[in-house]
């Protein structure tokens, strides 16, 4: 899409002939038989006087999505005279916030995704695969109308558990050990993400006392939300927990990031972060455990800031179950 | 992955520890608390004496994946002393030919898939919800032990199959008129990719007509693989076809592409393109005929580029089905 002109040009090829005309909205639509990109470019150097006479020759690109390839694609339609300089995150910025009908999909999305936990706690059990009971819960998902997952589910069983990004594998669940279980859906454009953790027999004090220590680390970072508050807060009030108790070191990842059209959004929860929470976010909160060829615990809610703090967008309970 | 000192490096952040060590071979693995590509600019300014003795200050990344705003960061860490050039495509130009034990992975992925058309043919009726066909689907797939799917599943019903790339909707599935099915698995790894189109209620002449030319175009194309054809003749044999029918201006893509680990490989099946067919390549033959508003047909096979020509990999007959 080139954006500047008097109106808004789109850019597609004629796989997108019928879908750009349905969805597409408030733009010039352009049906090419090259790639978008090089039409575009094309485009922009057919028109270049009309652009100049407007001071446009300078043109800013998404630096975090154009790859140096394409890059060189397009300056070599454009030829000199034209300058390509990486934009700001402008498209990443303004959906930081979202506006009300943003927030009610995505709590949508987010209840459906816990509704759907019931589905995951029917389907685990002792011997039955990993992917199985990712099974259940996609075709539960798919049968509700989702669009599709957020991202590859997450069933983490035993040993498996210390894996954060453990996606669901052939594994048996075993007889006894936590399992983790990160999903989302994608709900009319809109994702959810939870993570619930579970464990399959009685939890000895050893399982409790990780499992209740990041319960309390989740809760804490969930307490540090509100609007003023730095990314980097929320962050460090999930992790100063988990250093008191001992797992410090096994909190490995990032405390949460922004949710919406995209599983990955702005803000990144993790020190060093330059943003501050503003009313309209919506956010994940999620740190976790990890003894690493042992077990590990994470517990996901998503959040939307509020003027007194936040709402919790994700249904289910914290509780310690046990299967 | 940093390759050309005496070993090759890998850089990933905590999330993977357990993982790397189980997966990654042949490489010394580096876990940092920063993103991988931090690590390793950060790696390299630290050996910029030992790699610069060798001659290695000038870095070729790869340029179809790298983006701009990843080269500034990590041209920041580098600092002056290194040069940074994209590659030419090395990792996707070795893939291109499969060697026989990918080629099984490959066949074991798409007969699976061959497999699973029959569920989607059972899902098929009037009135059931496309994503309804897609949740069967992937159910199926799922339980018989795919890693997931090779790319959002297209069912594709009436005047959507004039879609070609009409993902499964919340629209129901008329009392007549074509599905397209277009759908893979990742077995293993491995990619599988196949399209059949479908007819509901009887299919009159001129359904069929178009039916018929999409199924000859595609048999003339698949006839036209063997080594030493340019993937243009390819190309042109079904466009040729479906031009004669009176269909080509409806042919809105290429032919086919490559596959394998990832859906879309190198080469891609279309006029102007570099690549000659070796033995050992694997690809997809899916010529298709759209016409907007109304309806369309797309019918695909993988094959494996042989001595004499090709073997096809999918076991599903291309005769018109009517449910």
């Amino acid at each position: 899409m080139v954006i500047g002109g008097p109106k808004a040009a789109f850019f597609t090829d004629g796989r997108y002939t019928a879908q750009a005309k349905q969805e597409v909205k408030g733009c010039r639509i352009f049906i090419s038989r090259k790639s978008a990109l090089a039409a575009a470019a094309e485009w922009l150097a057919k028109n270049r006087r009309k652009l100049a006479a407007r001071g446009q020759c300078r043109i800013g690109v998404e630096g975090e999505h154009l790859t140096l390839a394409e890059r060189q694609r397009i300056a070599g339609i454009l030829g000199s005279g034209f300058r390509l300089k990486p934009a700001p995150a402008l498209v990443e910025q303004a959906r930081m916030i979202k506006d009300e009908e943003e927030v009610d999909g995505l709590r949508q999305a987010e209840q459906l995704g816990s509704k759907l936990f019931d589905t995951v706690l029917k389907a685990i059990r002792p011997g039955v695969r990993e992917t199985e009971v990712a099974a259940e819960l996609e075709y539960a998902a798919r049968r509700a109308g989702v669009d599709g997952m957020s991202f590859e589910t997450i069933i983490a069983s035993g040993d498996r558990s210390a894996l954060p990004h453990g996606r669901a594998s052939q594994a048996t669940i075993p007889a006894s050990g936590f399992v983790v279980c990160d999903f989302g859906v994608i709900l009319a454009g809109y994702c959810s993400d939870m993570t619930r953790t579970v464990h399959v027999g009685r939890a000895g004090n050893e399982a409790r006392s990780l499992y209740q220590a990041v319960r309390e680390a989740q809760q804490a970072a969930v307490d540090a939300v509100r609007p003023g508050a730095s990314v980097g807060e929320v962050d460090q009030a999930a992790r100063k927990l988990l250093q008191k108790k001992g797992f410090g070191r096994y909190f490995s990842h990032s405390t949460g990031h922004g949710v919406g059209l995209e599983i990955h959004e702005l803000p990144r929860l993790a020190a060093r972060q330059p943003e501050v929470l503003e009313l309209g976010m919506v956010i994940t909160i999620e740190p976790g455990a990890y003894i690493p060829g042992k077990w590990g615990v994470r517990i996901e809610d998503m959040v939307v800031v509020t003027q007194t703090g936040c709402e919790n967008l994700s249904g289910v309970s914290k509780e310690l179950i046990e299967i």
